[in-house]
């Protein structure tokens, strides 16, 4: 039985919210895939990962209710950009390569049709994550352009941001 | 004399932007170039176009005072973003077509030039305001890729968003 069978994914609650924090601030350190600021508190990281209306922020936890990553959905844009979707996903680095970041990634495509929106569009895939671009495009994302030099990763320098989309 | 030898670019004060809010309304209600909100208040609105240190937010004034157009500069991404800029430009109607667009933009990249950024991106340029996409080329921006159908233009219905770029 594989782990992403037992995973459920639901709405992020408060005590959530303070067992995914140690990972969201691990994902941003690491300095591979988040064009974030560096070094926000609980308080401070609420805004960039807790979604109102008409957005989302979902957990993906395992059987004894471990939070093994998070995902957030909404508009693109605003007004006349609104019928568009963007998301973004981080599972913890325990739980990576177990099926996570696919589930997460399936989840909110579901809701994204489900809510109306035409499409789905990510801003900035760090192209050096290929496990998250591989991902996205199996999951029938495409590469619309990739911005060069628009993300200074930690380990590999300058690389460029990968535009991604899909009509849903 | 042309119009744009006369006018001179400089930070917008409050008094500027009490005279620059219609033109923002106009642009935004006009429903071709803008996925802002519709129907923000003059105090909503500063939220939008008044930027803070690290950014900036121009005005283009006539010899008369009268302010014709206005820009915005900044970092289009925190953190490990924050090394590429972007930038918007609103020109009143009565002003258009005497290069107050090019003067702003010029502006804005002398200004991101002096800053240190390493470049520029436009993240949403509206595929059918071809006048905008010709200057923006002229100026040296290049178009990354077009996300489809990702504006609701009220003329034109969906179309593309180009993202464009330049290294400076």
């Amino acid at each position: 039985m594989s782990r992403t069978s037992r995973t459920v994914i639901r709405e992020i609650a408060e005590d959530d919210w303070v067992e995914f924090f140690p990972t969201f601030t691990e994902v941003i350190e690491a300095g591979e895939t988040y064009a974030f600021p560096v070094g926000l508190s609980i308080d401070e990281a609420r805004g960039w990962w807790l979604e109102s209306p008409p957005g989302v922020t979902v957990v993906a936890v395992d059987e004894s209710g471990v939070v093994l990553g998070s995902a957030k959905s909404g508009p693109n844009r605003p007004g006349r950009g609104s019928h568009v979707a963007t998301a973004s996903f981080m599972v913890s680095s325990a739980a990576r390569g177990h099926g996570v970041g696919r589930a997460l990634g399936e989840w909110v495509l579901a809701w994204a049709r489900e809510q109306g929106y035409a499409a789905m569009q990510f801003n900035a895939v760090v192209e050096t994550n290929v496990a998250a671009v591989a991902l996205w495009q199996d999951l029938g994302f495409t590469i619309i352009g990739t911005v060069p030099e628009a993300f200074d990763s930690r380990g590999h320098g300058r690389v460029g941001l990968h535009v991604m989309h899909q009509h849903l």
